[in-house]
Formats: structure tokens, sequence, C-alpha cells
């Protein structure tokens, strides 16, 4: 089998489930590469070093310019914050490193068109971490929506609530709260959460034309956990925003970190002219499919239970009525990569393909401050 | 439009019930015969004439001799405890009455038999007030199996749990509580809530074979509502019992009043080679369907909102996504009894259908004396 | 007890529900007034007779200004197209009846604010059939925000989603019909399905401030029923709007008859700072109640069955666990308004309460022309 | 960290649940042990090398004997037949090897006490593979059992509900299909499935005094999948049975491979005076709670969706709302019973707690045959 050398930059969340993704994917997919976790890279070392000895990785680097110079790596995989995509992948394409990024792609859709032109120009595979694609019940609903079944589609829906931060309480700033810094992070709910809910959505419903939206901070200022300074909130609390797709369907999108109640709902809807198609990450091992051609009598809402062997990536795993979980999505994310390399066909979505949720947004994110519709940018 | 003229004997929960359902059923379905309420009738003649001033009653009587003593009663509805029901209808059926019977049908099989006796040799239309066989969900699954979708029936269970009866210091005895003395209600749960299950199990899965059963008084004592005396407990607060139908299934029933967090749930599940159904009470408008036929990769339990126009009488109501109730399948009894009279085909069950509970209940309560397997009597 | 002698105008779909309540309300609720179905008023004269006997009514009249001229008439009650309660209303009140107007209220903000004015001016009582107040389990949630249970809220959320217009083939027009033709309806969805929502929105959680809205009519062009006339389709086949109301908390509204596999799916879903709120139509007897005091390790959505005695409206009619439907909210309004009768504090919403809902449609359609936010108008 | 070398023997299903346990409890969990994958034994040794190959394991053996010699060898994990079991775990428990045995523990009880006398004579850390106790929400219903919180219990009822052996076609017989041999597998579903729902009851709710049983083998006759010859089928297909526990409270079980549209559904439920508490396997991530101590107008099942960090094992995994699956109870196995070495205070069920299981599973086939109650051995 070959070796495919990964560098991992980033030890936080998105860490481990990469790294969970890397050292798993060979026991359960045929495949012609092996992932080799070969070095994790680090700011701070000591951390880096507790990482390695939990996962396995071979060697540790504190700079990661190191890491990319390093013959001995293949991939380089971005787990850091958001405010360092950018220049960290345009130096691993220029050294011909294949790039795995974790979502958003940037901090906004021009700084990602200077990442997508550096990849495209080294001609590196690369890939952005949009791990909801492949929960088996969403790439099942792909599927369904790609055979026509659904018909003309009228609706689609989609929300992300979450509700850890309703506590004026809880400090916003450093480490492991970066995502509270706009500075960092590029913005609140609409790149953490939004992001998700617009990668799927165009990838099952093809383009969105047009967006109007509003955003709310509802806690102004916070502490910040390092300096203990009290600062402005800079970043959107909430953010909910009509759309209209190409296709003629109109959309509703919503996220906020202030839905009491709910953890990591993400739930997405698609109504056809002959089927519609309901899905929450809540119980992610389920699709919910409603069919119009069914008999009127016992015609109702079908509850998928997603874990046989003819339903996507589910043969892999255990058997039926055994269900997977949240970190499996990133081990079949792995298992397309590399398939993309096998067959020359790349895995998506790629650099440019999330690039369109970068301009998507842009396009929000102003339209909260305009007050009125925007059109995607390019 | 012809007149049906009832006397109601017994102003209880099923009283009002039934009262509802004669009011309500010309409004909804189109029938040769309008029920009138003629006479309410009640030892507590005070009571009585309140309820016959709400329910608009136009007489009352005391002494259900009188009752059907009279003329221009064509119909008497036997609402009173359980050990009133045979002398009752006895005398009704040979006085020439029309009689619908609250359940169960009788104390036990013997007594029962008398009854079918009696309306038989009068010639009188009958029925019993199994009013969950009128639930357009429950119908439904009626059909389903008749229709053949579920093939060969391998499995059939029955629950009816309610937990009314924890509190030790509930007491029982008279009046309301009169279901808590055997001598009055003939046994606990099992002619109160099980008659049900059963009932519905017979009607859908043909009839039972042989049963095992187990019962269980977990209060001992209790004090007299009306004496204030402690007195033994007569009834059975639980009982579960295995169960082989004739057609090769087998089943588990069971009922109690001690299952903490459900108010009245009944549900019932039926497992086929081809198909499998589910319902439950606290949801009564709702049917599970699973269609093994279904194609694999969208197969799933389908969840039926039974509100259409092709389901089982939701054309006489309102249109399709809003639900009916309880009380509708009371509407739904009488709507069918009055269907039999002018088809000259009775509406089931029928006193004689009525008895094989009867008898059922007898088997079980014996087998949970002798701990083995008793046969059905006849 | 007193008698309340009705005149309903209209015989269709609403009719029936409203003339329903009236019958009930008695044998459920103890009041010091009866409704009488003196009088049923529609053009067909026909078929008002059929009606007529169905129900009970008293007598026919085929001219709405006769009902009105009547003396034996205490109340007015509108279940005519949206287009003809202005004029009735005004007319009704000048005659010194009470009046019962079916939603929404009018055609629009002014035309209601004539209505309102008149019957102010008349002192008499009025009421608008908001009926979905009315569901105990919306009654309940209305019951915990003004306790002050949710604290703070941050998101209120409201859908309405049918599926019965997607047919190209559907005629608009006349009769039954009358609900796809603007002149008659006023609007399509928006009117009909989010002034409910609306309703419930702004007696819950207070006024709206600004919205921002799309519609869409997604068929163009459909055959009247009548004159079989290929006609432009008038009305907006579905409509979403961001809103902010007062209070600070921000909202999504949708509403559409072309979501496949929802017939009446009205759902709303409130976010405090402390608990969360959520309903839906399709199992109205139910209300999902999420209590962040709840201890950590066994919090959990709530899913209460609404069928206590101490929960609304709920000791009047069976035993806890056996639910109610969609036709008890108008028996629950009819009760309310006698109440109000009684108590001289009118039940709501009242035409002045309903107005608003009048001016946030306003807002909402002239925002998907204007395409940007519209404050509510007065 | 302390090297734990495992020898597995057996690479069916369970070679590879138990496989990735080992591989990535460090991962997970910080334990002072790291189980190195040393060898993989079994009889096929080609496909032995290919199950190390993909797993990681250093080594294969084709005797499970020469394994048990093997000096570098600490831990046998037993995922062999079950007609297997016992001799191998004699033969390791006599050479001083820890021992992990898959449930059930054996083909019955009196081969279990041998087991039993042999790991308890030679002093060996050892465990049986009731995985199901270690899905969080299963072992926070532990919890909530032991701190009281149900009171007094009066029910447990649980099912093991599938469908794959609904075909008259399918073969019985070698390997992967030994599950349909009662020679190899000592029964069908008592042994496979009920013997979960036994091992999770008496965890929970204490030892079961009596039983009282059916079972039905509904296909009477398969061909043998390796010689093609139609025989007798030896296992019961179905079995459901009544118990009383010691503690006074009443339960009902029932497995089959015959439930269309259940896959593995595993389900129990549990109620006691205070409260009641429901799970099943199909959405393993959720507790059902019911507390009757909570206000009763907003009274209701909780649904807990256990991934927050204070339920049991959440805390090692990812973030709140982001759910495990099946895989992670042999997680959660492996690292209880390497804090069991730590601690000196061994993880359930050893094998003496595993061996009630199989008592009470003999009781239940004995109980079948003579059609009565059967007392429980020892």
């Amino acid at each position: 089998m070959k070796k495919l050398n990964v560098g991992l930059i980033g030890y936080g969340f998105m860490g481990r489930t990469h790294s969970n993704a890397f050292r798993k994917v060979n026991n359960f997919f045929d495949l012609e590469y092996q992932p080799v976790l070969k070095a994790i890279c680090a700011r701070d070392e000591k951390k880096a070093r507790g990482f390695a000895s939990k996962w396995g990785y071979e060697s540790v680097e504190s700079d990661w310019r190191r890491l990319i110079e390093r013959d001995d790596i293949d991939l380089i995989d971005i787990a850091s914050p958001n405010n360092t995509h950018a220049e960290i992948a345009i130096a691993a394409a220029k050294a011909g490193k294949m790039i795995m990024c974790e979502k958003p792609l940037s901090m906004d859709g021009p700084e990602g068109k200077t990442m997508v032109a550096a990849v495209e120009k080294a001609k590196v595979p690369n890939m952005v971490w949009y791990n909801y694609r492949r929960v088996p019940a969403v790439t099942l609903a792909k599927q369904l929506v790609d055979e026509g079944r659904l018909g003309k589609i009228f609706h689609y829906r989609a929300k992300f609530l979450q509700d850890w931060t309703i506590s004026p309480d809880l400090p916003q700033g450093g480490a492991a709260l970066w995502r509270l810094d706009a500075k960092i992070a590029g913005s609140g709910v609409t790149g953490d959460l939004l992001a998700h809910c617009i990668d799927t959505a165009i990838w099952i419903n093809g383009s969105i034309d047009k967006v109007n939206a509003m955003t709310e901070t509802f806690i102004k200022e916070r502490k910040h956990n390092l300096t203990g300074k009290v600062q402005k909130v800079s970043i959107d609390d909430a953010c909910a925003f009509l759309a209209r797709f190409k296709n003629g369907s109109l959309a509703t999108f919503e996220s906020t970190r202030y839905a009491r109640g709910h953890k990591a709902l993400y739930t997405f809807e698609i109504n056809g002219e002959n089927a519609s198609i309901a899905w929450d990450l809540h119980d992610l091992h389920r699709l919910q499919y409603f069919d119009h051609k069914d008999e009127g009598r016992v015609r109702g809402w079908r509850n998928i239970h997603v874990t046989d062997g003819d339903q996507p990536y589910m043969k892999n795993w255990w058997v039926p009525g055994l269900q997977i979980g949240y970190e499996h999505t990133f081990v079949h994310q792995v298992a397309d990569f590399i398939e993309g390399l096998q067959t020359g066909k790349p895995a998506s979505p790629t650099f440019r393909e999330a690039l369109e949720t970068q301009f998507i947004c842009d396009a929000v994110l102003k339209s909260a401050k305009t007050e009125r519709w925007e059109k995607i940018g390019k």
C-alpha cells in the first residue's frame, strides 16, 4: 500500500476529528493509500507533543513553514484558525503539497480566490472539510435529488441552532474561544455554522442567486478570556436570511448560538413537486422521506434508518440497525479524498467549489448591513 | 329522517362519550336515522337531572326497569357499572329493545353467554362499545391486514399502560372508583384495559388459542372511599400474558396502572412477512406502517397522518392535516350501528362477537392462578 | 340559561366548524348563555336549507341584510369570503349585533380600521376566529411565556406548510376555490395561513417592528373552475419573511402551499434565555418544552401530552391521555366569548387586536414588492 | 505507558468491533495501559492474514493453543463461535492470561460454571463483552436507578427485534451463519439477543426469580449453506417470556428475527413509582426519562440527547450535540477493563456476573419446553 504522509497543523477539536479519520480509514475502506501520521505542527510545542503521543504522530513541528519544507510530508492538513488558512495553503501549494483545509475555506471570498488560484496553479489535490456532505443520510438525500425523485424543487430551508453562548459570563477571545473573535474567525455563526448549511444546499440544490439577511449580536460586550478586558463583541450571534436559488426555489436559512435546548441542531428540508426530504444532525443516521407517488391511503413520511449496506458508505461499517455517528463523516471524507487520488476525479468540495460558499457568506453579511437583497459575487 | 329514541343508563364518563356521539352523528354522517336523547336513567335522580339538562335529554328515570317499559324508547344504551350489564341487557332484550352495551360485555364468559342468548332469541340489534376499533388509524390497520399486505403474521403485541393508581392514598370503592372493586368491575386491568387490547387483536388477527398469564396487586389494601374502612384490594393492578393465535402468530399482552408516565398508552404492533403496523392511543391519528416491498434504499417506517378523505371515516370530518380525537370513535360507532340497521348487516362487535373477549379474559385470569397455559373456553 | 341567538353567514368549511362549536359548547362548559342556531344565511337558498337541516338551524335567509334586520338575532357570525367581511360587520354593528368574524378580519389594514371603528362606536361585543390560540398546547405556551419562564426571548420562528395546490391542473376561482382569487381572498398564503402564524406570534411575543419578505407564485396561470377560462394567478403561493419584534427577538416566518408532504403543518418555536417551546398542528395535543433549569444530566425536551385537567381547557373534556382535536379549538373560542359576555372582559382577539395582524400582512406584501424592510402601519 | 499485548481469536464481526476498540481507546481515554494488537488467530490462515493487514496485527496464528502458549501475549480475546468459548477460556486461564470473552459466556449455565471456576482459580482478570451496558444512555439509566430516582420498580420490559431471517431461502450453517445452528450457537434468539436484554436487566434491576417462556421456530427446515442439504432448523426463531424479579417487579421479554421493519431494535423500559426510563438501540444516543416530580402542567417525557460532558463517557468524545454510535460501546468496555486493572476493581460483567445470564437463558429454554414457570438455577 502506498503511504500518504500527513502533516497536520492545529491540535484543537478539528485536529482530533481529522487524526481519528486518518487513523481509521484503512480499517474500514479498501484503498491504495494509507495515511501516515507523520507530523503535528503547533506553536505550543509542549501541547503538540502531548497530542502527538496521544494520536501516534511521529514528529512535532512548531513552525508550519518548517513543516511545509519537509520532503517527507505529502499532504498538509490545515486545522488552525480561519485567519491562518490562506497563508498556509498558498505556501503549501507552492511547495507542491496536497492540501486538506478545514472549513470555512477563508476569511472571505476575495481571500479564498487567491487560495484557489494557488492550488490550481500548483495543480495539487485539494479539498475543504465540509464533513456533513458525508453523513450517509445526507449523501442519500443528494442521490435522491440527483435521480430526479423530487421533481421541480420549490423550497429549501436550513437551520443550525446552538445554545452555548447564551451566558453573558462566557468570555471571548483566545485559544478555544477564537470562534468568538471576528478578527480570527472572520464572522460568527455565518462562517462557522451557516457555511455548513450553504455548502450542503448548493451541493444538493445548485447555486444561489441572491440573499437578504439580518444579523444580531445579543450580547454586546464580553470579557476577553486571556486579557480579562471587557471588549466589544465583534461577531454575529445570530443570522437569518432569505434566498432565491437559480433553479427558482425559495429558501430560508438561519443560525444562532442563542437557541436554548439545541446543542448542534443542523437541519434541512427540501420540498419538491413529487417528494420531500428532511434531515437533522441530532439523529444524523436517519433520513425523512416523503414520496407522493406512494399510494394515498398509506402515504406518510418514511423514517429511514440509514444503516443498510445499500445506503451510502454503510457497507463499510457494521450491520443493519447499528448506527454510526459524527466522527465517521471525517473518515468518509478521507476515503473519498484518497479515491480521488486513485481515480483522478477529485473529491468535492475542492477549494474552487468551496469558494462559492465564501461569496455567499460575504453577500449575507453585506445584506445584513445594506438591509437589501444582494447578488452573489465571484 | 327516522327517529331512534335512546334511553341511556348511567351518567358517568361513558354516559358523556355516548351522549356526545348520539348528538353529533347526524351533523357529520348522512344517515336514515336520527338518535333522539329521550331519557337518561340513574339512581341518583338529582344528578340525572343535571346531566339531562347539560345534554338535552327530554326526560329522567331513576329505575332502569321503568325505562325499559317505556314505549317511546327504541334503544337502551347501557353505560352503568359492569355488574349491572347482564340483568339490564336481558330485560331490555325481552322488551324488544335494541341494545348498545358498554364494554366489557359482562362479568365473565358464562354470564355473557346468557346475554348473547337473550339478544339472539329476541332478535334485537345489539352492539358492544369497543370504540377503539373505530379509530381511523386502527380501522386502516384492519383493512391493510385484511387486504393481505402483511402476509403471514408472525407477531402481535399490545399494551395498555396507565399510572393513575400508583399512590397508596388513592381510595377504592364506590361511584367513580368502582373500577377498583372486583365485585362491581369483575376484574382490574384485565377487564378494563386488556379487554380493549384483546378485542382489537381478535378483530384484526383472528382467534386466540391459549394464554399464559401473570397478575399482580401492588397495593394490597386501600381505604374505601365511602365507608373509610381499610379493605383488601380485590382487583389485578397489572396483568401480562403470552398468547398463541390460531394463525400461528405469537403474542404478548400487558396492562398495568403502575406505569409511571403513561396516562392511557394503548399500543399495538403487528409484524407480518411483508409488512408491519404499529399504533398508539397517545397519537391516535397516526399509523406507523413499514412495507418491505418499498425499494431498499429508501425503505422506512411510514408515519401516516390519518386525516385524508380516502382514509376510514375521515371524509366526514375536516380537511387533510386536521386531526380528530378520542370522542370521534364513539360517533363512528353510532354511525356504524345505524348503518347496520339500514343494511341489515350488524355493526361489530355484536354481543356474540364480544363474548369471545370475555372467555379470553377468563382464561387469562385463570392462568394467572394455575400458573400454566389455559385454552380459551366457549 | 340565557339564549344567545346566532345568525350564521356562510355554510362552507368554517360554517361547519362554527356550527359544531355553538352546538357543543354547553355540553362541556358551564356557561350562563346557550347559543341557539337561529338562522343560516347564504345566497344559495337550497344549499342553505340542506345545511340548516344537517345542523338544526331554525330558519334560512338568502340575504344577509335581511338577517341583520331580524330582532330575534343577537349575534352575527361571519363565515363568508374575506371580501364580504367589512360590509357585513359594519352593518351588523350599526344594527347593534354582537359579531364573531372569521379570520382574517379584512382585506387589508385600512379596511379593517373601518370595521374596528364601527364595532367600537356601536359598543358591540366582537371577536375574530383565530382559533389556534385555543389549542390547549398553544394556550399553555402563552401561559409559560407570560409567567416569565423563558426569560428574555431571542428567537421566534413559525411556518405554515401545505401541499394542496401543487398540481397545475387545479383550477382557481369560485365557491370552494375562492381562496385562490386575490380579489376575494385579499392575498394567498399571507392572509390565509401566515395570518394565523402572526396572530399567535404577537399574542405570545408582542408586537412586530418591521418585516422583510419575499413572495412567489409558482404556477402563473390556471383555469377558472366556473368559467373554464385560463387566467393569471393573482395570489401568492408562498411567502417567507424576516421580522424583528419590539422585544428585540428575531423571527422567521414562512408559508407555502407547495411543501410536498405537509397537509396543514403550522409550527412555531420560541427560544428564550432559560427555556424554549415548540408546537405543531399535526400533533396539536402535544407541547415540546425545554427547561434549562432542569439538572444537566437529565435535561431534555419534554414531550408534554396536553390532556390533563390542570392544562388549559382540558378539565372540560375527557380523562388524561385522551386527546382532543382541531374542532375543539372553536368550542373553546365560543366558551371564551361567552365568558367575556359574563365578565365584561372581552375574549381576544377583538377586532382591534386582530387589526394588528392585518397591518403586518400589509407590510409583508409591500416588502415583497419593495424588496426592503417595511415598518408596520397603523 | 504499559503495553497490554492482545491475542484475538476470531476475525468475524466481533473481531472487527474488538480490534477497533483496542486501536482507538488510547486516543480518547487517558489510561496507563496501551493495548497492542499482537496476534490474530483463526483456522483460515489466509483470511487471518488479510485481517491482520487491515487492522495492523503484528502476527498470525492458526491454532489458538499455540497463541495461548506465547509469552508475549497478556490478554486472550475470544471472539470465536459460542461452542468454543469454554475450552479456550479454561486453557487461557490455566496459562495465566487475562481473558475477554464475547457474549454469551457459554453454551449453558453448567458449562459457564466451569469457566468461572477456571478464571477464579487462576485469578486472572476476566470480562464478558456485554457491550450495551456501555452505551452512555444505558449507563445513565443505570445511574438514575441506582440513585433511587425511580423509587420502587413496578415494571421492566425489554425486546430485541430483528427481521433478517424471514426469507425461507436464507441458508443456515457454517461461517457467518453459525448463529442459526444450535450446536454451535447454543440457542437462537435466546442466547444471541435475549442474553443482551437479560444482562442489562439484571445489572439495572437486580436478579430474576422465575420465568415463563414460549419459543417458536417459524421456518422448520433450511438448506445448509455449505453442504446444500436441507436440514431441520435447530434454533428458536422467537422467544417471549414473563418474569418476576426479586425486587417484586414484573417483566416481559421478547426477541425475534421475524419482526419486519426492525433491524436491531433492542428496547427497554423501566417504570418506577416516581419516574420511568426508556431506551432503544436504533437511536442509542438518546434516553427517554419521565420524572413525576416535575410540575404537573409541564410534565412530559424528556428526550435526552446524551452527548454532554457530564453524561457517561461523553467528555472523552466530541462536543455536545455530536453523537457517537454502536462501535463506541466497545471502546468504553476496553477503557473500563483497563481501569479495572489499574484500580483492582474489575470491570463488569466478570465471568461470574455473566454466568447469571446463562442460568436465566437455561430456565427460559426449559420453561418453553415444560410450559410452566421455572426458577433460575445456579
